[in-house]
């Protein structure tokens, strides 16, 4: 073991603006987390749009090695193992930390305040705080009929999911959303801010100011437009492979909201109390087919009109989009390729 | 990205002796591997017996980050989304060294020379020399007869071995190693060096004089006397909950070389050239039972006489060693910890 208390590691890097950019677990980085197909790519957009700050694309290896760390942590067996071979919490917590935030800071431009949005890594609020005290998490939550609906139409592969049963899936987001509110709870208000997907559509600047004020970042009018900062240096710069990528190149709107209406069974739309009760939980109604979200802003209606009159003006620009990706193959994967869009 | 190529990171610890010890991926690294129950521990007690040279415990999460990271890599759909999401070879390759760096160095006492013994790790050898050019790498070779029989008698739970059929473990046995001399082959002469733990065990001085060359170590007595520096300051420190603990708290001996005898099925032992090619690639003679290993030392057998006429006393140090353990919870794992020994 090491004898003594170790300074704090800086990742270093030295961005496209020639300024040298320091990290280290004192600083202050963002994670958007949140049941997938809840707007976090949409968050994430609004917050790469502000000069401040950088996410990126997902990096899909945090929450793997977060997990995988969990899963040690929960078999007595393996913890007595590591704690005998040395690897204390100190050392686990200093190399984990420093995985983490190599891949943060180095998959893209600098920034002065980093983000990360993996969907899962939520799961791991407060152990990620333990990492990074200074930490803030941005919580999305989203009518889970709409994720659920969102996840089987786009056929987005999750660990656990059925993606052939609305029933299952509505009851995997129930477990998964608690998990996550229990994690958001346990951070505290300081440290963790539950964003409703639906308010932040209808309602943007109200709720980017009160966000931006969490992270402690200044008010940018760039984050109401993030559709104009799309692959531009120091702007949002999106995978073509992220299933988001073709919805976040647009302003924000309103398409999204009530999509899953008539795509759920009837008997499950029966249950949905009992299938998905955090629904009631997060002020859902689950019996609302669909259930009042409230009154847009004027600013979201004339996006959303926009949109609608231009549909193929907008899908020139998404071609436009995946083409600007960085890499020109395509998916081979065969039949043995098992890997999933999200592990949870 | 990063836009400039970044310094090498360095982790920094002050040992106990008040010296401040440094490491990056320039560190000449030295790495022991090869089938479990081949002779990795007493090579690793062996090398830290030199007060130069600090392997200590099996860190157990190092193997299976690099296991995770060559999962992806087989994956062409996971690779390209890791490439989208600016998770380049670089990039990763930063993360999991800063990792494999901080558990390595701060698990235990720092040491002029680090060494890691987590016997799977070979088999990413090569990915390990990229991330550190330096690294050295010894490759314990033992006949698989006497590795599987210890396997299997020592109920050593292994991913993909059947501890119920000496058969499937003989040919579990020969995939793992032929993927660890390729990897040795790929490392080439100058980086890994192949070490039969029979001849090591026959001829220590001449195999140690042979193995410190090869690692730009010094002569030292202490390798040949390993057994004096258990759990002393700067020693070898062990593991309560590793199998091997309580084997190599004795000097070098002949115990094990030939215990196998006996102990494996006749169809198995019929069909063995077929069944462990690698045994005669190796130079082990399949039909021997056993096989003339050779002859050794006279310091050997003096070791061994002498542990064979204190067997009670030896027995005593054994459960004084298990009593120094870090820990005094004892493993209480359910039946839902499926946790092996080693993961392949």
């Amino acid at each position: 073991m090491a004898s003594c208390p170790q300074p704090s590691k800086e990742t270093s890097i030295i961005g496209s603006d020639g300024n040298l950019y320091n990290y280290n677990r004192q600083s202050p980085l963002i994670f958007i987390g949140g049941v997938p197909r809840s707007g976090t790519t949409l968050m994430r957009a609004m917050l790469d749009a502000h000069p401040d700050v950088r996410c990126g694309e997902e990096t899909r290896v945090v929450p793997r090695l977060l997990q995988m760390r969990s899963h040690w942590m929960k078999s007595q067996k393996e913890s007595l193992r590591l704690q005998e071979a040395g690897l204390t919490g100190d050392v686990l917590d200093s190399a984990i930390s420093s995985f983490i935030l190599e891949v943060v800071a180095k998959h893209a431009e600098p920034a002065k305040r980093l983000c990360n949005k993996d969907p899962f890594t939520l799961k791991s609020g407060a152990y990620l705080k333990q990492l990074f005290p200074n930490g803030k998490f941005l919580f999305m939550i989203r009518d889970g009929r709409a994720s659920v609906h969102s996840i089987i139409t786009r056929k987005v592969t999750i660990t656990g999911f059925d993606l052939k049963s609305y029933r299952q899936c509505l009851q995997k987001w129930n477990t998964a959303i608690t998990a996550m509110n229990e994690q958001c709870k346990e951070l505290g208000p300081d440290h963790c801010l539950p964003v409703y997907y639906e308010q932040l559509v209808l309602h943007p600047e109200k709720w980017l100011r009160k966000i931006l004020k969490f992270l402690d970042l200044p008010w940018n009018d760039a984050v109401l437009h993030h559709e104009q900062q799309i692959n531009k240096k120091g702007g949002v710069s999106l995978s073509k492979v992220e299933r988001s990528s073709d919805q976040v190149i647009k302003p924000i709107n309103l398409d999204a909201l009530s999509k899953w209406v008539g795509h759920i069974p009837q008997d499950v739309l029966d249950d949905m109390a009992d299938v998905a009760p955090m629904l009631a939980h997060f002020g859902y109604d689950p019996a609302g087919n669909p259930p009042n979200y409230g009154k847009p802003d004027q600013f979201v209606i004339d996006n959303t009109h926009d949109i609608q009159e231009h549909d193929d003006e907008w899908e020139e620009i998404a071609d436009r989009v995946k083409k600007l990706s960085k890499k020109d193959t395509m998916p081979r994967a065969g039949n043995k390729d098992s890997i999933n869009d999200f592990d949870q």
